[in-house]
């Protein structure tokens, strides 16, 4: 583990040191939760707040920064510069993978593997399956026969890719992922009892796509569920058979597709988003989190709520929503009022 | 890959051939998702709104149907039946799995495997196993000691089984499920640290059951979990402790449901629906995506919303939020109108 | 599997039996939940209307307990702690794992096991990592270079720990979690692609911690992602990169936690709740199931909604939503008797 002093760490960024010089620093983190032997910065002036109560040893400041901090102060001219260098010196050291078949691992004699190729030990790479050249597959992965992974692609460890489900070039599969396990579809029959409706199709993943740790992504009853080319996905997200991810497209952690449905390019879904089948989101449109899609929507616009709808429409009901009670209250005291008037009429008339 | 020219395919289902005959396609989706190369159709009038936009190099359509369409058009009468025997040219060739123990699998000498069964490599059957014939255990799956798991079954590669749990006949269940982890009690203690509750007892899956990609179903505390017969489970559905799922219960994609929760027969969750501990949810009630369910519900109803309610009454308290900022206009309007009425009155008393 | 008679069990909780003393019982249930062959309690009196219903074979009950019920009946004083203990008969026997490497596992000549750890078949130890005292690796799980595990930890099979995370003493690690995936970070580009950030930092997780399976959590851009000690984390939950979760921290099922969000000692966020990033939630405050937090919590307190807001607020807010139709009827009312009113005026004036 690195271990370097306050000080040394001023010299080498040329900052004002100011405080003890024989802090021992061990590590790098944010000011809220830093711990002692960290160092950490202040770049946005709207952080000023947490720097009374950080714990961290160190804090890389600007050179006119004042206020009350227990660290070590180091002032610079560009503290989040400074601190993005001093990061790398607390890196973890890079982990190497060497090119070849792991002797442990098994590849089928039809699979056809890429120059500087890297199968991990207990993975497990069936007939006919294609690697591209400079690509690594992780320890305990399971690549299905006839499937194709693209040049220059990592999976990590325990992802399953099933049979003839297609990659693209430098994709990132995180582990546990899932691609190509069947569709959710079944015929109900005369007597209720649900039958699994066969999934022939597979799933086929553009160039430059991330996909995130124990991600599914449903195999096509026919055709194919696909995801476009530098779509990012998060962990935890689940898409359908046969939904249509374009390209550019940012997935957030859990989001959920149902099947069918077609995202257009550049459409962005926050975290916990559930979509409905048979839908369309248009080009760029962006759902906030945990927003429920139950319609098709136009693109370019952002979203909120379930059933979601603009975020305008709703920023408005929403407003009128949370002083619902005072709302009451008026229309009780107006009901007081036109009574009060009634009766002076009445007496009138 | 299967190539076919328009023409060829024209002729084999018998359409009428409007186009280029010599376009050649490689593969079927739908009308929205085609790309140049794949074929489509046009079954339901209502998507005909997509034929002009198509990339489609070929559509099937009625016979009578007319309308701009940039792809071959083959005229048939029944497009979805035509469609439906295009797609089989398509598919990609079945994945034959030996029978056998794979020699690289690891299989207790105590474990006891029917006739037929199928054991992938690096998969691990731990002592007392019994595994029904025909079955076939995937790549990387973990079956612990004593499991038990029916017959003419297929557990796709790395599906975690833990020891003691029981798999019904005919259960499919997709890469990456967990089946059997600890429940999740804790005692907390005087000082206020939890101690973890032992969870002691199994999960029982019944017959007919399909469990997606990376679902997680909780072993008892004491007893079982129960999930009931033909009951279908989505990718990424959480399944507490000591929950019971009756027969023919449907969970969509990112369900979650709570300890010792009940979910009577034929019910249905939609996607990220989240159910509270020691509920009941009554027979064939059906709960609409992302509800959040609060407390038991009837049977043979609709509910949505968090907390879940009756969908009719949802949607009558859903019209009248959207028209809030109207309804707080409309009493802005009263008080005015009272106003200048208290006014007049007050000028004439 | 165990089988006991009715009679037997009552002679050994010295309970006085009603019934058939032949009724066979092989299991013990909920009373919701037990089937035939079960034998269930009645410890709390507000479960007494499903007495009449159940399907157990059995049920204990307390000895002035009087009510329909087709079970057989086992009266005691202290019907929970009766039951607590025929529990027990019925556990699967417990799985022993012995200790060592198995010989199909694969440990890096320069990890560095201690006394009596367990590691299971197909299990991958890399360069570098440090294995406590009595820790059990399961079967398949994948453990990267440089990482620590305390001692006393268990991992279930099929675990993924990355590269140089290092995990506590006496941590519990559910099957299919994945520690130390890639951070969701990217940059957007001048042309609008999206380049990935590398992820540099680890994750790093205190003493007692629980992890559910199938949960992910992020390795930091820099630094660590920091779970704290005795922190619970329920199944299928999602910690992002930077996020600090302080000691004593309880995440249910499904739970999404954004990028470096703080979440405060004792805080507990129920099933399916989502907070946004950057954010921090105060020392023991409760988010109620599927609130979704999009700005910092003050601690102590109890939140639900989306936009998560005092549970209290909410509480007021909800009680008029309800009423909405009424209240709008009301609105209605007055409006016609305004009218009437200023006809009435009207025609005076």
């Amino acid at each position: 583990m690195t271990s370097l002093t306050a000080a040394e760490i001023a010299r080498r960024i040329e900052a004002e040191l100011v405080g003890d010089g024989a802090a021992s620093i061990i590590g790098v983190a944010g000011l809220r939760e830093a711990q002692a032997g960290e160092i950490s910065f202040l770049g946005n002036p709207k952080y000023a707040g947490y720097m009374a109560g950080t714990r961290a040893s160190a804090v890389v400041v600007p050179r006119d920064w004042t206020g009350e901090c227990p660290a070590v102060l180091l002032r610079v001219d560009a503290p989040d510069k400074a601190f993005g260098e001093i990061a790398t010196w607390f890196l973890p050291p890079p982990v190497e993978t060497p090119p070849g078949v792991h002797p442990n691992a098994l590849v089928d004699t039809s699979a056809v593997l890429g120059d500087n190729v890297s199968i991990g030990p207990f993975a497990v790479v069936e007939a006919g399956a294609r690697i591209g050249d400079g690509t690594r597959i992780g320890a305990l992965c399971y690549i299905g026969a006839g499937v194709s992974v693209g040049g220059e692609s990592c999976l990590w460890p325990l992802v399953s890719v099933r049979d003839h489900c297609r990659i693209g070039e430098r994709a990132v599969i995180h582990g546990g992922a899932v691609i190509g396990s069947d569709g959710f579809g079944f015929a109900v029959q005369p007597d209720g009892h649900r039958e699994k409706i066969p999934q022939l199709g597979i799933v086929e993943v553009g160039d430059d796509v991330e996909i995130g740790a124990n991600v599914t992504v449903d195999r096509a009853r026919f055709g194919r569920t696909r995801i476009g080319n530098r779509v990012k996905i998060d962990n935890l997200v689940h898409v359908a058979h046969n939904v249509v991810v374009e390209d550019d497209v940012v997935l957030v952690a859990q989001v959920g597709i149902s099947g069918s449905t077609v995202i257009r390019k550049k459409a962005i879904l926050a975290g916990q988003v559930g979509v409905g089948g048979h839908l369309e989101i248009g080009e760029g449109a962006i759902c906030m989190g945990q927003a429920g899609v139950t319609k098709d929507l136009a693109g370019g616009k952002m979203y909120w709520d379930t059933p979601a709808i603009d975020h305008k429409e709703w920023a408005r009901m929403h407003s009128v929503q949370k002083k619902l009670p005072v709302l009451k209250g008026r229309v009780e005291a107006l009901e007081k009022r036109i009574a009060e008037l009634e009766a002076k009429l009445g007496g009138e008339a």
